[in-house]
């Protein structure tokens, strides 16, 4: 019970983290970046963080937690099953619009794609959730897919999945940290430089912590062995097909 | 057998990353970006990434690995600790004198300190390791310390140190891509912009994939429950002080 409790409080934490998340990069983008277009312009770039730390992180982070909810424990696994491949589906398309805004903003501008770490790291970490998810998909959605692959699978699908994740989060302080050297120069706009820490610095640096505590707390929910589910089958596989003899 | 073989490529593929990382690092600052001083000037900064990587990543990641080899299964685990305790102790000592590198450079320089977000991560990873440490020492070398504080402390000892490398690994990237940023502009001393990829954009983008591989290959020997260390006293708890009872 004290277990349960124990999850549920990190559970919580998640939960809020990931929603503080998304409301300090809309905020951020919406207020202080002058908000959103899809024109070319500076504007269009800023649905690049938004779509990114929405999509790559937090749900992302959210999907990839769902199976350790107590609560799914009691039913089926199909429907979460398809709820986990499906949110992840939907953090894959967040973060493919991230990269066209900022694809779109980069040609638009004469600028090239692709030159710095914060690019490298990013396109390597979209690329191996294209891959993971397409794997996965194949892996555990697929009726006909033997149990053994299912078996070697899932040890490295979760740790494909946590590994994603890190390289998300260092994309994204990467570039956050890029961008407030871009964007807080003296004399630019009337802004002050990043130096002498305006406002808008403190708020993006916070915001920047806060993705990193969201990492922490869904990995350290993930690799919590108490936390996860049981296996429900008597030969002690649990990975039998989501369309084939699931109960 | 084949377990250990496929470790022993594994921390080899660890060795040799974690080398590389510091070969790369003091290449770049040793010959693109001028070399070394202790004087204020922008050499004297150039001791903060290697300082850094060597310590805060690179040893660090070594002592991590270290109880996982299996030759180290068959003798007293003492000298091991020691070893672990040391090098990690080496490498907050490097740290420290990054940290000095760049407070130094900053205040001769008259630029503020810790104002971006690469600095507000990098420093609370400096704290949160001495914290580690001193937590770590007190639980693990003190010959008084109650094994039951032993036995609820080690996961939580394993959990931080993975969480500090990953930590690590944020500021690094945040930083060398910032510093890419600060020095490859065009006409500046002759170079080329960070955005025409010149010849050491390329190799600083090699140098930081090859920091996010080495912690990935640390992280993937620390998790890997047939590489752990099996536990060598009857009644389980494995946690007997340093300086007393150790076999």
């Amino acid at each position: 019970m004290a277990n349960r409790l124990t999850f549920y409080i990190f559970f919580l934490l998640c939960l809020c983290l990931g929603l503080l998340c998304v409301v300090f990069v809309t905020y951020w983008n919406a207020v202080w970046r002058g908000g959103f277009a899809w024109d070319g312009s500076s504007l269009q770039f800023n649905w690049h963080p938004v779509f990114m730390v929405t999509g790559l992180v937090v749900l992302y982070g959210f999907a990839a937690v769902l199976y350790r909810i107590p609560y799914t424990w009691r039913y089926d696994k199909t429907p979460w099953k398809l709820l986990h491949a499906g949110t992840l589906l939907l953090a894959f398309i967040f973060s493919i619009l991230g990269l066209c805004a900022v694809f779109d903003f980069h040609n638009a501008n004469n600028t090239p794609n692709l030159y710095s770490l914060h690019s490298w790291i990013g396109i390597c970490t979209v690329a191996l959730f294209a891959l993971q998810w397409a794997a996965g998909f194949s892996a555990f959605l697929l009726p006909w897919t033997p149990v053994d692959i299912r078996k070697v699978t899932k040890p490295l699908h979760v740790w494909m999945g946590s590994i994603i994740l890190v390289m998300s989060i260092i994309s994204c302080i990467s570039g956050i940290n890029e961008k407030l050297f871009f964007v807080l120069k003296a004399n630019v706009n009337g802004t002050r430089p990043y130096a002498s820490l305006p406002p808008e610095a403190v708020f993006v640096n916070t915001f920047g912590v806060l993705i990193v505590a969201f990492g922490l707390v869904v990995l350290r929910i993930l690799y919590n062995l108490k936390w996860q589910r049981p296996d429900p089958s008597s030969d002690g596989d649990g990975y039998r097909p989501l369309l084939h003899e699931e109960r």
